[in-house]
């Protein structure tokens, strides 16, 4: 069942369960400190492939396919697909995922799309709509930069603030909790090394995001662009749960780089909430800043997506992390809006998930 | 509550209602045949703004405002808006929504958003993760010809089977069943002139579409790529549901435009269904083909959603209709993706919309 709590936030009573996730990078992602944690590394960006483009799409293939297997499902057991990207028309998610056949809802969250995609997914199954969903999404450093910046052969200079688009895709299957209703993964035990992964990762709560607009215009400051959107998202979710970052194991933004961060712990400071000590930022933890030149850190729909389904939820599953606030951060601009002279807003959507005790 | 019919359609028991909408079309489509059916004709196509894409953010903003005043909601009732459309980065919506303040979950499915959007609007009302959700899109000829096919000044020569996108949006409201749960629109009754929509027009069932590719490659032959989805789609209900086309007074269609809606019937034929009867397209009712020149019909996702605003909802008002399916139909392309070679994969998304009896 639904529940709403306060304003904007929705609690799961029956919670809705990740039963399956798989991480798949690119070689520059491979090579920093979170290599280990990652299903697969692809050295060759083009994957094989003719196109940028075209290995995006494969990425978001590649995830959907791991996750399922680990989950122990066929593809006609997936009754939806929540996917997007940050590509003009969003083609990764529809050529990536068009040979599943499954129904297709695609989200555009730029780089919030793996929580909306999440948010999505969970209350379709909460719902009875489905048993399970998949939720994906991707970016590609050189279809990104192509797209929103220059071609690379330009060899542009990038500013201080400018951060590095993450070659990557996560993806994860999300079920219906154990009212009856797993019908083909009773083998998930065994599949993943004797965790059980139905009975453990819960989702607890959703928060949608609003567009908040912060006025910048710099399209190489993303960062500063999504501040406020966390900032409000996180704000909200406190207010409507009556609770405080100390109720929480970690509080993981997607790609606010060192920029982004610094001004929401200023933003919420105006609150009176400080989350910088248990406060993580997938863009700062992919890359290796000292050593891996990528300025104010990872961005990129691929970049929170592929830190969740790999570092995170596999620290969940050993433990190590029990209670977690996911909050990944958008900007919805386009080259074109921004040429126009306009500012970018933000958006950042927030899932509460936690480790089941049952 | 949700209820899972056949495999992908899904059943609204206590049937969210459409308690307002809202169109708003450009100067073209306001000398069309359905001209007297709009809430607003704008003549200027760039609302004096000063840009298409800055004019197409205006056009949905304005069709939420009319959809919330029909409803006697202010913004604040309102609690999720679902938006997309076909510009880059779907700013047409961030940027024409962002000042409402709403929590905001941004839809691609090209010019099937509408269908899409009243589909995730329908499942969160009836599912109590909210009370009032808005489901809006559009399209802009200028913006789309720019983005898509060439810069207007270029003078580019259509083919026979290209489609005119439709400048113009449609957006309505859709709130939670009479379960008490209405809390503002108390005067809807008298808004309407006499006519109690909350009473009204009911969402029964929605069916999800399949990403399907005829492997078409032109992309001025947007129908042909959309048929096969469309197709797919109604036959899938049809078998969920055990209906035939009988069943409903008009079964209409997005923007397949004649060279689309020809293939549909086709294929629907060797499945021996044959709707071509009952049957309209949106693309093919909203220009007069012959003195508007707009070869195949128009299209975009503006199309079908300023023709079910106006049109079609204002008919089942007025009882003149009282069981529809509305079908949606979108082609994922990008045109970088195209020149790349790939063919161009089509989607239909169905939500069946019907008079309520009590």
């Amino acid at each position: 069942m639904l529940k709403r709590i306060g304003k904007h936030t929705i609690e799961f009573t029956e919670k809705p369960r990740i039963v399956g996730f798989g991480s798949a990078v690119g070689k520059k992602e491979g090579e920093g400190p979170l290599k280990d944690w990652f299903d697969r590394v692809f050295v060759d960006t083009t994957m094989g492939g003719e196109t940028w483009e075209k290995a995006e799409a494969m990425f978001q293939q590649e995830t959907v396919q791991i996750a399922m297997e680990k989950a122990g499902l066929h593809k006609e057991a997936v009754d939806y697909i929540f996917a997007g990207d940050l590509l003009n028309q969003c083609v990764s998610s529809s050529y990536g995922l068009r040979g599943f056949e499954i129904p297709f809802l695609g989200q555009y969250g730029a780089c919030s799309t793996m929580a909306q995609t999440i948010s999505m997914a969970a209350v379709f199954t909460e719902s009875g709509a489905a048993d399970f969903c998949a939720a994906v999404t991707s970016s590609h450093f050189c279809s990104a930069e192509r797209q929103f910046r220059y071609p690379l052969q330009y060899g542009g200079q990038r500013t201080p603030t400018a951060q590095w688009t993450v070659t990557g895709s996560g993806g994860l299957i999300i079920g219906a909790a154990e009212n009856g209703k797993f019908k083909s993964c009773e083998d998930l035990l065994n599949k993943n090394g004797g965790i059980n992964l139905k009975k453990q990762i819960c989702i607890e709560h959703i928060c949608t995001g609003r567009i908040i607009d912060m006025g910048i215009t710099d399209a190489n400051n993303m960062g500063a662009a999504m501040a406020g959107a966390a900032a409000d998202t996180i704000y909200r979710f406190f207010n409507d749960t009556n609770t405080t970052k100390d109720d929480y194991d970690l509080i993981i933004t997607g790609d606010l780089g060192q920029v982004g961060s610094d001004l929401m712990y200023e933003l919420l400071k105006k609150q009176d909430i400080d989350i910088s000590s248990n406060h993580k930022d997938c863009g700062l933890m992919i890359f290796d800043r000292e050593k891996q030149d990528v300025h104010a850190g990872g961005s990129g729909c691929g970049c929170s997506a592929s830190v969740l389904c790999s570092y995170f939820l596999k620290n969940m599953l050993k433990r190590q992390l029990n209670n977690i606030l996911f909050v990944a951060t958008g900007a919805l601009m386009s080259p074109t809006i921004v040429q126009q002279g306009e500012s970018i807003p933000g958006i950042a959507h927030l899932v509460h998930l936690k480790n089941c005790t049952e």
